[in-house]
């Protein structure tokens, strides 16, 4: 499948749409999900164009886990939770709902989260939240 | 926290227990979920001993997700699945039920896929997957 230049993730990676940055590095930024299925729901990116796992190379899906794993850490730490679980969607029937691939950093159990890309909130409510994780990057 | 030597995963890296094999490398084995959340359900994990990615080394997790990005594609063909998810748990308060690091490699959607670890099959109703899986991943 061809990669849509055009979906926000491309966006935000090109600088045309704001997002709360928690991380960023020369193959990966990390962000707060808009719609979090729990506080402290961060998306990892690679920078490089690809729909999903199964397209991206394996130099940025290295680059990708590493920074996952970074993340997940800070936010787990963050959120002062006791467990932190990894989503990741290939295409629309498996429930993607932006065509570059994205990892969901979720603090605590999936069991316990709201569902998928339900309810947008604005950044203003986010930014507790990635101010804490951010910190914890930065230090 | 340290890790466990008698998990299950630790014994099937070992030898001591068996698992439905689908792909191995020097770094990772991959292997069908014996409490499948959807039929084609799999398993990959690095062969360094970590209980969580948060403590597994950047090369292990580089390796790791070289090889759920090699399999899932296997899976996703084998099973003419139009989409696949990966969830990671990261302790037990995330889900998590064996303390080695796992990807889950779940065919379609997880709003269609069955409970996380509840229901037990035998090897023989996974062995027509598996077969059509590791048979992909040797093409």
């Amino acid at each position: 499948m061809s990669y849509d230049n055009n979906n926000i993730f491309a966006k935000i990676l090109r600088g045309e749409m704001s997002c709360l940055k928690v991380y960023e590095d020369e193959h990966t930024l990390a962000f707060m999900d808009i719609m979090p299925q729990a506080d402290g729901h961060t998306l990892v990116i690679p920078k490089e164009a690809a729909e999903t796992l199964l397209e991206l190379s394996d130099e940025a899906a290295a680059a990708t886990i590493k920074t996952v794993k970074k993340v997940a850490k800070a936010v787990k730490q963050a959120m002062q939770a006791e467990g932190v679980s990894l989503v990741q969607f290939n295409g629309a029937a498996a429930g993607q709902t932006v065509p570059h691939i994205h990892f969901h950093i979720i603090p605590g159990s999936l069991a316990d989260a709201r569902s998928h890309a339900r309810n947008m909130v604005d950044n203003e409510s986010l930014k507790p939240f990635a101010d804490k994780i951010s910190a914890l990057l930065a230090s």
